[in-house]
């Protein structure tokens, strides 16, 4: 695969591209798409650019009946140079394999969906917007497009990357956002599809987060399938809580999505000497802290929202405060770095940045 | 919405109907569909049957990466005066509106939706084969279509009726399958969305179904998600065991879909004086009971195989047979009763079948 070439059929108009101040998350799409088929024994061919447009797909096409979809999100970001860059896109072509792999998806060659990504990001790279805290939104993604209505592996499917220019995920930006924890449903659970990126984990998300958002919840906070007891992700971000001085995370149990922004932080704690302990966390054990007083940080982690800041959790209808409904400093600290090195203003210790005009393969690993 | 009605725009040319004997399951569909969207505030609107053809939809359609849609199933036979006949579609409508009600996804008119399965297979009656066994297969579904990658509830859907001329399910007809007992992955957890036939819930089914599909199982028997003793469901369908001259089935929990088969068949049994008994049952029972030579049938109940029977279950290694490999009476007779129903060949004491032509909302419930 390594010399296949991507055709390219550029759009004859362009869009008008929304104000900085206008944008929203995830409404607004650029000119073009990038498209790639799988079919046996063909396998994934016909790499294209093409202009943004709908699919004709048949109604009896899998995805529409049996959910097996996986996808990916990473950003863009310009520097002040006006260079786009990515973050640590290599993450996200392997966390999209090993979806592919639960959901019974065909492999990717992640080598060639990068250069497909930085090939149309390039072509695109006047829709990245420049203001603070703006990107461009990162959504490869892959349907199982089989006319078939038979619970079985699909064999054709459709590999795709849509870009959308987008504002701050939360208005609110790096302010404290309240809490919900869930009690009565869960998002997924140990032997379950909660370690990969598939669309059934946010149909089942929707219904917790419906009944909560009436009363000022920006999210719920899921705990474990089987107790009901452990802390597992806080709406579609991993969550790190600082507890009498130690920062701790719930570690990875086959249930929890591993992600990008989780692994960077703890690489970038580490780095700053402040130990990370990834463990099994319960309910009981926070409530505890925080009566304790020693509650001190609580945030979530995540592409969208970098980092989100948690003031206030709600458990079992008793209000818990964290830092008094402030950012506290490691979330402030992890903030400004993360955003700092995503668009280039401070130093990239650990080589995550990829421009979109290099070969990442080549670079050590 | 009573009275409104569904515009028919047909379709030219009809494509070739397939010959009874070269039927298979899902793959061929119809001439027309039923299309109804639903958008804010205008709710469900523009009901219409059309020539099935591809959708045009957006690839930013929320559908594609968070998965939040519902199906339905049933079929529509053939009796031997040529009359089609539907086998207890409210109970489809209501579980979609069950399904719809935990995914987020408005409502829909019950009684509408039954007079659009009615007016789309009245038109397409000509499609229902008629060799044993065979019947139209219609798919009730919901997709949301909003453009927008966020994850919430979309504000946009398109309910759709395809149908699909299908033979039996198992090429094996009656005859009893090989089962595997799954110890590693899990469908669903009481709390996530096992109560309710959204795609991801059949996503999450297929690594399972493939690791196990090569040693020659047809299906696997899903145990809870929490403790993963208790028996849930085999497959896509439900089961019942006879221990000791006692029929038993799991319990509706929360994660097991309710079957109208599984429903059918306990009311049937009731009707003969055979009681059911609703309730745990766990894998070290079924072992236990095998051992002592009390394990005297196993069949799965759905729409599609009506009654299949289990032969084997294959547990930790170990293979446990039932009823020596052979079909036993109780799946014999429920078999012969619900296919006798479902065909106007046996009466229909509980008034389950609708003809094609009938008004059911004005039937006794
Ligand atoms: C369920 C879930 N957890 C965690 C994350 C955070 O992952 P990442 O940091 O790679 O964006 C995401 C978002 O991608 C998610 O959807
Ligand atoms: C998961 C699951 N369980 C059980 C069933 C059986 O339900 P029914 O008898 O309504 O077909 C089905 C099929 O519809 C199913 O998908």
């Amino acid at each position: 695969m390594e010399d296949r070439s991507i055709q390219v059929n550029l759009c004859t108009s362009r869009k008008e591209k929304p104000k900085s101040d206008e944008l929203q998350f995830g409404r607004t799409f650029t000119d073009h798409m990038f498209v790639m088929d799988y079919s046996e024994p063909a396998g994934w061919h016909d790499p294209r650019i093409v202009p943004y447009q709908k699919l004709e797909i048949d109604p009896s096409a899998m995805v529409f009946h049996y959910g097996q979809s996986v996808f990916e999100g990473l950003k863009a970001y310009k520097t002040s140079a006006g260079e786009p860059q990515l973050f640590r896109p290599e993450k996200n072509l392997k966390r999209i394999n090993h979806s592919n792999d639960r959901l019974c998806i065909p492999q990717i060659e992640e080598e060639f969906a990068l250069r497909a990504i930085q090939q149309l990001v390039e072509l695109e790279k006047d829709w990245i917007p420049e203001a603070k805290g703006t990107s461009l939104y990162i959504r490869p993604f892959v349907i199982s497009t089989e006319p078939y209505i038979g619970v079985a592996p699909s064999r054709h499917y459709k590999f795709m990357i849509i870009l959308s220019p987008v504002g701050q995920y939360y208005k609110e930006g790096i302010n404290p956002v309240k809490i919900a924890v869930e009690n009565q449903y869960v998002r997924t659970v140990r032997g379950g599809t909660g370690e990969a990126k598939t669309g059934g984990n946010y149909a089942a998300s929707l219904k917790a987060q419906e009944l909560v958002s009436d009363s000022g919840f920006a999210q719920v906070l899921w705990l474990d399938g089987v107790e009901k007891k452990y802390i597992e992700e806080v709406g579609s971000m991993n969550v790190f809580f600082k507890i009498d001085g130690e920062i701790v995370t719930p570690a990875l149990n086959g249930s929890i999505l591993e992600g990008v922004t989780r692994n960077s932080v703890i690489a970038l704690l580490n780095h700053w000497n402040i130990p990370v302990n990834e463990r099994r966390i319960s309910m009981e054990e926070l409530r505890q802290a925080h009566k304790d007083g020693l509650l001190e940080e609580a945030f979530g982690s995540g592409t969208a929202a970098v980092i989100s800041p948690i003031g206030q959790l709600t458990w079992e209808g008793e209000d818990m405060q964290v830092n008094n409904f402030t950012t506290g400093p490691v979330a402030k600290k992890l903030y400004d770095t993360l955003t700092g090195i995503q668009y280039g203003r401070v130093e990239d210790p650990f080589n995550w940045i990829v421009p979109v005009g290099s070969q990442v393969y080549s670079k050590a690993q």
